[in-house]
């Protein structure tokens, strides 16, 4: 499913690059740090849909004004357990990152820890912050809301966003669990890859406007970006194979991070003005830690993952299947594979990072 | 999807005869009470899998030993956010209703709370207790794990139970959202109820030992009693409809609701002795409480959430469907419903609540 490789670039290289970019925005040498590790995460760990691929719509949008480069953030609650920031449209992944080291401290102090974050942006991958929680044998956990491209079950029109579930549990001598899922059957993301490799896609990923499955992701695209359809819930269309828990997972997500935050919602995540021009996004997201051994030991615990995990990988295999994996284990693979060797970006991702370059006047020099 | 309907019964007597039954076990009276409300919500709701049709194995269980009728639960580890009970195989409603009482407890003191319960058994319908926090302006979460009826992706073997997630939300005017939904595209309930009406499952339920779908509802549960293959976790087999994602959700549950809690886990909730003979189960339930106001102020959430409903509701529909729901919405009309009317029971089912109140000597006059 990779698109046409051309370039390797050290992941070290790539994330200065970011920082760079970011800091000639006006954005803090911080933040910038942040955001670029977020990003370059999520092409580690082969989930290049998140990765430097979006770079050009940060750029754009602090360019626009649409994010804040300098935001203020504040506290809008806050108890033992919680808190509520308001992040002042400032990135998605410094103000999460700061969330989430609030929502760590919290449990280390009391067991548990939540924050959730209104007035911000797309924050990458959701499993970064879920992932923060691990070296504290903490178990992390990450929600958020974006742009509305799933459809309800029985709706024709994307009401909700793909509001991914991220959840990240320490194990002993194993890699960890790490689930970073959209609650949709897929991101929009693998339509785009269909797309550049000309492949159908399969039913159960898309509906047009009258709920007929669509399987061209060219016309797929096209329609969800109008909200005609949208991306079908995980468990597809209707009530067969329950897509109706996938819609209750996207909608659970929409009211963690959109709701209790005070952020938007639904279609009203990406605001426009009366001119159609697009104003300030209010996305918003959810942070939760809870300590291990706030439970129980953490050693019987590690233990027990550790067997739990053997178990599986040890349980018999379907015909043709060679492995049984853990939840991020291809990921976590991807990671070692793309440290060592470097990262490969498609020839378009390339384009788009020379073309930042040169109008931001930074050098490029990743090769 | 209904069974042949026989008889008709107020809910309020069929809660005093399992109240009955369960007293004449040696339940005490509050205990007694607590099990039959969570069985006989399960009915209302119109999940009949959980409801008094399960009566037959709580009684089974009690006179076996396998069940204590009076535990003596003990607190494991507390702290000002968490706590793990030791259930002393009791009967799992109970403590579980406690465990749920403790979060509540904890999240009105400091903003969220969350309970872990080991050595319990079979708790009935996760939705039950999740609920329970929504007259307390707070959001309800739970849990567990059961009998090892799922494959992992790839796998063959029934490694992990249906491990449900419940989430209950409350709104401001309209109904509260309540997602009770197992991990697996759907229970093992359904392929009885399949089999009972002679009518093929679809694929994406069950495969067989190799790995291939099975649609014969008998054959299927024939083998999956055996673990010759399994339910199939929400999305299916393999990675196309994204399958990973509901073996995923299912190895949350069965960490948070065994591990953490010090249970046992995958294969080992329901273990025998050498002889084959069964012994005590260990089942772990989570249990997790949040004060809406403890991010935001309550009636600006509540707005905000029956905002999203109209949305929703009122959003495109695909061609042929009349309505879009809220999770939960077919379950709370029919708990109207049933209120009103009585509750519907199988002839199976009466012959086995006769059957029981004659073993028992307990005078049967719900009709």
């Amino acid at each position: 499913m990779r698109s046409r490789i051309t370039r390797r670039v050290q992941s070290r290289d790539l994330s200065n690059f970011c920082i760079r970019v970011f800091q000639k925005l006006g954005v803090s040498k911080k933040d910038a740090q942040i955001t670029a590790d977020v990003l370059v995460a999520s092409d580690l760990r082969g989930i290049e849909s998140h990765g430097v691929a979006h770079l050009q719509w940060y750029v754009n949008d602090l360019r626009a004004g649409l994010i804040t480069a300098r935001p203020r953030e504040r506290i809008i609650v806050e108890t033992k357990t919680t808190t509520t920031i308001d992040a002042d449209a400032g990135l998605g992944p410094p103000v999460s990152y700061r969330a989430m080291k609030r929502a760590i401290k919290k449990a280390i102090a009391v067991g548990s820890g939540f924050v959730s974050v209104r007035n911000s942006n797309h924050y990458g991958i959701a499993g970064y912050y879920a992932m923060m929680a691990l070296r504290h044998n903490c178990i992390g956990f990450s929600m958020t809301n974006g742009h509305p491209v799933v459809v309800p079950t029985f709706g024709s029109s994307a009401m909700l966003s793909t509001n991914p579930i991220a959840i990240a549990i320490p194990a002993g001598q194993d890699i960890p669990f790490v689930l970073d899922m959209a609650t949709s059957t897929v991101a929009l993301g693998k339509l785009e890859i269909a797309e550049r490799m000309k492949k159908s896609i399969p039913v159960g990923w898309a509906v047009d406007e009258r709920g007929h499955a669509m399987q061209d992701p060219h016309r797929a695209l096209k329609k969800i970006r109008k909200r005609e359809g949208g991306l079908l819930p995980l468990g597809g269309a209707g009530e067969k194979l329950r897509g109706y828990k996938g819609y209750g997972l996207a909608l659970w997500g929409d009211i963690f991070s959109g709701i209790l935050s005070g952020a938007a919602y639904s279609t009203h995540t990406y605001p426009k003005d009366k001119e159609g021009k697009l104003l300030p996004a209010n996305i918003g997201h959810f942070f939760g830690v809870w300590r291990i051994d706030a439970f129980r030991p953490i050693r019987e615990f590690k233990k027990a993952v550790d067997d739990l995990y053997g178990l599986l990988r040890g349980s018999p295999k379907s015909s043709g299947a060679r492995r049984i994996y853990i939840p991020g284990e291809k990921e976590h693979e991807a990671t070692m594979r793309n440290r060592r060797d470097g990262l490969f970006l498609n020839s378009k991702v390339v384009e788009e990072l020379q073309r930042i370059a040169e109008d931001l006047k930074i050098d490029f020099e990743l090769f």
